[in-house]
């Protein structure tokens, strides 16, 4: 099992000739999740050969043109390419109206049902989940309504250990849920075996933490204790703290603490100033408080395994 | 005096890795003018090394994403460049609720005014004119409403021939108006001098007309007689005339009966289907009909001079 996170986009404001504003796409427990949708957000689909049916549900943080301009061109490809299976977009409230408002007036026939899951609770909710995995608002605090997001997979079930089983002749089919779900056997003798004699440990849930935009936050920390993977936007500098504070963002240095205070297994740091054309910079000072830190690469991709 | 069109964009339907939907970005008598915005056309406009700042007028054809959804993010990115300019827009009834619901809902602020000129007439009109240019409409047969636009130079004044004039000594300066405008000059004697011996013929005024998108319709060829530049969408192969028909397009064949009947200067040809990867076959089918027929190339430049 592996999680698997490809960058499309990373950096802030402004798409350029070399840059491209916020968008990832998430492979988890084999669904494919889209998180922001900055304007080009299809060609960098296309180019990392995504297949686009095969994404579901949009997650977008915040409607600001630079998380969200590239949603209506999807959009409108999707209908294109024929699609018939609905298409859920998860977003601040306000995001029904901005998608429909451009169907209406491009006069756009959808062949498929766009179903709005519309966010304005100020605490951290569900916003999806299915049998595999979920998905957790994580409140934050940039210029407008913003919500981070938390995927994990849901804990999973033992796996028998059948040789052991075997041992026990009295243990039948039916009783097999009760010890995936971790439960101890009692013999008819009274003797009780213990349920990790029977099964194998779980397999490790993995768990990706997306945070852009926003302030300095670190009331976010016990929501993303200890996931496999953080990105959290590393707008500025430190010396620039001020400035970050007052645009409604984070410094690299901010970034790291986070990712230490939160105990992540790695930070992916990202949406960078355009004032920055050498990453490096930012990458030195989040590595200050948390050494394993890495930078995005546009198109790379970054692989999450169990026990990696 | 010339006249240059940079192409950013030419294919129809969605964007890929490799192709751009339709927008230009027209020179002529030193404005410039922006044509269609389809998504990424802020990016391409990077590419071709254009000043943000100069472009003042932007001239939508139709409401369809592939010739709109890239407007939102130009002027997003206007604002955060500072503009304080105001910015014109030119298009169908419907743009300004299109732009202000997106602006409103991103709380967007804007530090310039953004003046629509929302069209709705069946019929030519003047969309834009100053001192030195023109920009009539050209009803189009689409989907959806649809105008093409026919930019041109307006006529210019004679230039003097300062040497002519000197052999006549009673011609003072207050008559240059009158020389420049077209007029003879009588002598005190009653001796007509004719215009043509005190003057330069006026340099020619130079005209560009864009057509997409649209059904084969020749009634355009009065509006666009003589034009010195035409682009005009040439989406299928005549084989695919009933699709074209049925889809609001125009063949290749039909696009160079439409030049040649037009009698303009040079054709150029675009909004190419994504069906085809060799546009050769499409110059071919026009240039049967028109020989003057050339394929965009993207962040190519078209420069038409006087007398070329």
């Amino acid at each position: 099992m592996s999680l698997k996170l490809t960058i499309l986009g990373f950096n802030s404001a402004v798409p350029t000739a070399f840059t491209h504003p916020t968008s990832q796409l998430l492979n988890i427990a084999e669904r494919y999740f889209l998180i922001d949708c900055g304007e080009g957000t299809q060609v960098q689909l296309r180019k990392a050969k995504a297949k686009f049916n095969r994404i579901n549900h949009v997650f977008i943080s915040h409607l600001h043109g630079d998380h969200v301009f590239g949603l209506i061109g999807l959009i409108s490809t999707l209908q294109l390419l024929g699609r018939d299976m609905p298409f859920h977009i998860h977003g601040p409230k306000g995001i029904e109206e901005f998608i429909m408002t451009q169907l209406r007036l491009t006069e756009s026939t959808c062949s498929f049902k766009i179903i709005f899951n519309e966010l304005s609770s100020k605490k951290s909710v569900i916003v999806f989940e299915d049998d595999m995995v979920e998905v957790i608002s994580i409140p934050l605090n940039h210029r407008v309504y913003t919500n981070g997001y938390l995927f994990r997979e849901k804990k999973k079930a033992r796996k028998l250990n059948i040789d052991a089983i075997a041992e026990f002749p009295e243990i039948e089919i039916c009783d097999y849920q009760n010890l995936k779900n971790g439960k101890d056997y009692t013999l008819e003798s009274g003797e009780i075996i213990p349920n990790n004699y029977l099964t194998f440990d779980e397999q490790k849930s993995l768990s990706y933490a997306f945070c852009s935009d926003t302030r300095y936050k670190p009331d976010i920390i016990p929501l993303i204790k200890e996931v496999d993977l953080l990105y959290h936007e590393s707008t500025f500098l430190h010396e620039l703290k001020e400035l970050a504070m007052y645009t409604g963002h984070t410094t690299a240095k901010e970034a790291g603490i986070i990712a230490r205070e939160a105990n992540v297994k790695k930070l992916v740091i990202g949406h960078f100033s355009n004032r920055y054309h050498d990453y490096s910079v930012l990458l030195d000072e989040a590595k200050q408080e948390f050494p394993n830190t890495i930078l995005p690469e546009i198109l790379g991709t970054i692989k999450i395994k169990v026990n990696s």
